[in-house]
This record gives C-alpha cells, structure tokens and sequence, in this order.
C-alpha cells in the first residue's frame, strides 16, 4: 500500500427534496451566484424555481448559463468566465450532469485566471485559486459532484483534456435520487457505464497489498451488477436510483484509489475518440474498456483472475487462471450489451482511419496509465480491437 | 435508504512517517498544544521526541498530560481541562488509540465549557464550542481518529457514557501503521473485535434498501476475517498492519452507516460491563456480540443468511435460513475464540450478581438498539447468556 492523503470536505445531502436548504448552503460562501445547467427540463420540472426562489428569498442575487452539452465545450467556459468577470459572480451552483459540475468547475478557475482556462487542461500552470461551487446533481455517473476534476472539450483543436485539484472540489453536493428519475434510458446505461470503469481505473493498479480497499471497489461494481439491470425494468425507482446514485458518487470519490496508484488509460482513450466524434462518454468507455483488458490482463493475471471470481462470480474449479480471467473479461462485455450499450466504434460509424491522430493526441505528454504504461502503438492497438 | 448528510473533513496522512509533517498541521489551527497521551512508550520510542522538536522549531509552545488508561477516567479529562484553562491552551494534540483520543475530545469540550463536562456524557445540555484537536493514531480500533465520538469512563458513578457531535471530529490524523506494529498481541486482537463490533453495529440495521453500504461493510469485515489472523502470526508486518488500520478508520468513520439507521446496543451493554469491572472493551465486546446476536437474530432472519453468506462463506444449500444464520453467529464467534478473544465473562471472572444493576444503567435512557429495541429485561437476558 502507498502512503496516501485523505481529505474530502465535500458536504453531500443525500436523499428526497434535499434541495431544500439550498440557499443556506450557498449563502455561507456567496451573495451572488451562477447557476450553470445544462438541457431546459430543469426549467419545466420545477427545480429550476425552487432554487431561484429560495435565492430570492434569502437575497442571493443570480444569474444563469443554460445549454451545457454532453462532451461540455470550451466554448461555453469562456461564456461563463465572461459573465462571472463581468458581474462579480462569487460562486458557482451546477445543476446537472457531470458535464455540467465540470463546465462549472471550468469557469471557476477561468474567473480567478488573467489568461485562457485551457492554459491548464493543457499543462501549462498550476491551478491556485478558483471560485467556490455547490452541486444540484440530476445525473448519476461521473463522480464529479465528489471530487476536484474536470474533464472539457476543445472543438478548435479537436482536444478532450482533464485537470484535478483539491480546489475544485464542490463545497456541498445535493443527491437526491429523485431529481434522476427522469433520465432516459440510454443515458441512464451509460451512466452506469461510467461509474464501473472509474472503479477500474482504480482496481486495476499496479499496486500491491491493497486489500480492504479492492473489496471496497468490488463492493460499487457488484452493487452496479446488482441493482442496474433492476433499474432497467423500472427507470423511477427511487431505491435502485439512490443505490446507483450513491455507487456513482464513491467510484470516484477517490476513496477507491486509496493507497493505490491508478490507471485511467481507458479514459484517456475514450477522451481522443469523443473529441472528434462527440460520441457518448459511457458509449465510447463500454467500447474500450474489454478490449483494453484483453489488451492488458497478462500484466497481472492473478488481478483480473480476482475480478471474474470476486464480482462476476465465475467459478474458477478445473480451468486455468488464463480462462478464469478471460472469462470475467467476457463477462464485462456481457454485462454493459445486456445493458443495451454498443460494443464497437462501428456502431457510431466510426472506422480506423484517424486511428493514428487518437494514438498520437493520446500520447501526447507520454505513455498513459499505470497498470500498463501505454505508448502510442499500444493504444492504436486497442482501438483497433475496438472497430 | 434513509435520507443522510455525510461530511467528513478530517485530513488523514496514512502511511510511513507521515508524522514528519505535524508542525505544519498543528500552526494552522494553534500555537499552544497540549499532547495527550497514555503509557510512557512513545517516549521511549522517539515518537514523543520527534513532535516536540518539530514543535520547537515551528515555535510551538507544548504542554503534556500523559497516563491516559484504557476506559479512560473523567478524572484526567479533569486534569487536562485545567491545564488548558490555565495555559490557555488553543489545540490539543492526541498521541494514542481511542482512550487518548476520547480523552482529548473530552479536554477539548470542558476547556471550552464552564460546567463539568461530564454534563454532556449525561445528556445534559448541547456541545457547542470546542477546542480543535488532531491525532497520531498508534492503535487500530475505535475510529476515533475520524469521527466526531468520545467514550468517557466516571469511576465515581461507575457509569461509562458517550458523546458525538460533528464539532469533535479531529482536524487531522495521522496513521502511520509503523507506528501500532508494536501494539501486544491481546490489545491487537481487542482492537480488531472493536472494528468487527462497529461494523456489525451499522451493518445490522432495521433500514431496507442498503444494498451497496451493506456489500461495502462486508468489505471491511472481509479485510479484518482475511487479514487478522495473518497479523496476529506476524505482529510487526507493514502491510497487514495498514490493512486493519485503515479498516478501523473505515468501520466507524460513518460512511457505513450513510442511510442507514443503527444499533450500538452491545456497546452500550459493554460499558456497563467495563464501568463496573473495567474489563478491556475489546475483550468484552467479544462476549456479547455473539450472544446479541443469538438473541436478536430473528428479528430479520435474512440479514443474517446473508451475513453468513457473504462474510463467513457459509454454504446455504440444502440448510434452512434459521440454520444458515445460526452457522454466521457460530463462525463469528469461533472467528473471536480464534483470534483468542474470550467468549464468557466467567473469563473475567465475572458472575451475575451484577446484572440487574448493569441492565438498569444500560436502559436509563430507555430501550437501547434500533435493529431490535431491547428492553432492561431484555439486557439482562443477554448478559446472562454472556456468564
């Protein structure tokens, strides 16, 4: 195990109508708040007017930024650092997805810099200071309600990028299983997606002697194997909601990587393709991840051997510890097609020919991940896999 | 799921000298520092030595209060709420296990308070101002180091109570598993008994539909079944050590209780038991866990099937589910017989005389537990059963 730092001050209300309180949370950090979203159902379910009257009966003065996409633009940054330079804004209130928090958390660092906020998704500077946010979170999947990155998208260089600082991490977060009850489907899917593979990212490190927090990492997955095929059946269901909800929020609370280096490789992967395609995140992860761990399993048998018996309850009796891996692996893919999640870049019409600018984009500051470093022709490999 | 607030901003530097940094923790927060601690080891060890150099040269102004027993005394809370008084002391510095730490948080309550602070521990009144303090934790048990709990010893009254308030959770610990790799055998096999009783404690609960905090409390209980016995062949063992001292953060930092509602009725029966013959904690929760547990199970029969199950790999087929959870009780206490804990109070030699008066404390408040409200009938039941 790895020394470590632990420390997430992260405020989290979890469960029914816990957005009831939200102006004393905000007033503790901020009488002038942006309120970034994303689509406008925010606006016709209501939720939109309890917090902007909340605000007004508390004197919190607002504004807004509304039409954050999937795949969140710079674009839309810039919009926000604008308005936050402008008008003084003092804090931040993200009410949406992941793309949302990290559009929030892109402008919160913009409004605190004299130069381009992608100075930093592109390693150029360290982050020192940043705006306060707080999160209204109406998406389970990228954890981002729970820890300090951000992932944003460049549209002009074709560029997906993340930074991560102690400093973005939300002040307060608000869970409530309901407000994600109206997720459609496919997104719902791809969601659950996502949580699994932060869970790998950290499961499969190179790390040894990491017991208690690998039997914690298996405990998200087997949760999200449980209930998300429940959830399927029953989109709003308030107790599958908050199980995949809450499982969202510890996959990457960084809890899981406790003690642990990580490797993120398979999101780094995904970032490249979904920088030039604008495919779903979850989509381009149930694509990539099984084949990046068929790509990588030899690395360290006994891991993936642990992960068929431990989470997908393969028995091991008479086979060998080759078989027994692979056949968790199959079973990984089994899991996110019965989900309904695509399994090839050919399902987003995606072919091989800018196989080699991801490859290269992908390496760009150096081998990724950690399990297994990666250099340009080993990614250009798995995607290959993945057409 | 029940609806929660979960907010845990202690800082925790885990791993191989992380206490090399404490100077610079302790300035945040204070510039006069009482050090509580208990035996005179860790000034044999250069633990004691190290921090006040460091506090020396950061131009920390120290005092000390040591002794500090198992079950600790009001009597040396007393002490050290005088020094501080006096001194003016403005952060207290816990060196110890959970006895030290309760200490300090108790200190940190009565130098803030004009009364006794044994008040509080009799639910008179409402903690609102403390002291900040922080920890270097050398014993892996109560979780004190992460959680807002004090547990205090009144040997006038003979009564053991507990507080908790957010106010108490420490600004820092410091776990360094180093540091218990020279805790004996038996206060080894006590603190992983408390670990196990704590998680029982929230694991065992009347809430339905907690299915992923349930799979991550088993994790826990996995680690300390899987990890405790290879401790206890290898005291001094770096990676077992960090194994079980991060499981007894995680069993009672009280994420394992997120939605949940709980039931510390068998630690509320030991301390009636330790009050009057101050029998160590762990060695008394051995006993009546198990005997709890008999006398409770039927309450929700399938929480126990699964217990048996998923913790202690009992085969269900072809058993009834009274047997299957009856096999979980037997194998968690042969687990505690294993490890070498008692599993009688005859082993302390303690007789029955007693019990209606511990029985009596224990309700004074009224019907301990929430998985199963016990009653001072039902109390002395359990304690007879523990003979």
């Amino acid at each position: 195990m790895n020394n470590f730092v632990w420390h997430s001050p992260c405020k989290i209300f979890f469960g029914a109508y816990t957005q009831a309180d939200i102006a004393a949370e905000c007033s503790q950090y901020g009488k002038k708040v942006l309120i970034v979203y994303g689509s406008e159902r925010i606006k016709s379910n209501g939720l939109f007017d309890n917090v902007a009257k909340q605000f007004v009966t508390a004197g919190i003065e607002y504004l807004q930024l509304g039409g954050v996409l999937p795949n969140p633009r710079l674009s839309t940054v810039h919009e926000g650092v604008a308005i936050c330079k402008k008008e003084k804004v003092d804090f931040i209130l993200a009410i949406g997805g992941g793309s949302v928090i990290d559009t929030a958390k892109a402008i919160a660092v913009g409004a605190k810099y004299s130069g381009d906020v992608w100075d930093f998704y592109m390693n150029k500077g360290k982050i020192t200071e940043t705006l306060p946010i707080g999160c209204i979170l109406t998406l389970a999947a990228t954890g981002s309600e729970c820890n300090g990155n951000s992932v944003i998208s460049n549209w002009d260089s074709k560029m997906k990028r993340a930074v991560g600082t102690p400093l973005l991490l939300p002040k307060f977060s608000i869970l409530d299983p309901a407000l994600t009850a109206t997720v459609p489907r496919d997104h719902t899917v791809y969601g659950m997606v996502d949580i699994m593979a932060h869970v790998f990212e950290q499961y499969f490190s190179p790390t040894k002697s990491t017991y208690l927090v690998d039997r914690m990492s298996e405990a998200v997955m087997k949760t999200v194997v449980a209930i998300g095929p429940k959830l399927l059946t029953k989109l709003d269901d308030y107790g599958y909601r908050a199980e995949i909800l809450w499982s969202g929020t510890q996959a990457l609370n960084l809890s899981l990587s406790c003690g642990k280096d990580t490797d993120f490789a398979s999101h780094d992967i995904e970032h490249e393709v979904s920088a030039i395609y604008d495919i779903p995140h979850g989509g381009g992860l149930a694509i990539i991840f099984p084949n990046w761990m068929k790509y990588v399993y030899k690395t360290d048998i006994n891991k993936f051997y642990n992960f068929a018996v431990n989470v997908w309850c393969i028995d091991p009796k008479g086979k060998s510890d080759d078989t027994v891996a692979l056949e968790g692996i199959e079973a990984t893919r089994a899991f996110f097609t019965s989900l309904g999640a695509p399994s090839t870049l050919a399902h987003y019409k995606i072919g091989g020919d800018k196989i080699d600018e991801m490859a290269e984009k992908c390496t760009m500051f150096g081998p990724v991940g950690g399990f297994k470093k990666l250099e340009k022709q080993d990614v250009a490999a798995i995607l290959k896999m993945c057409l």
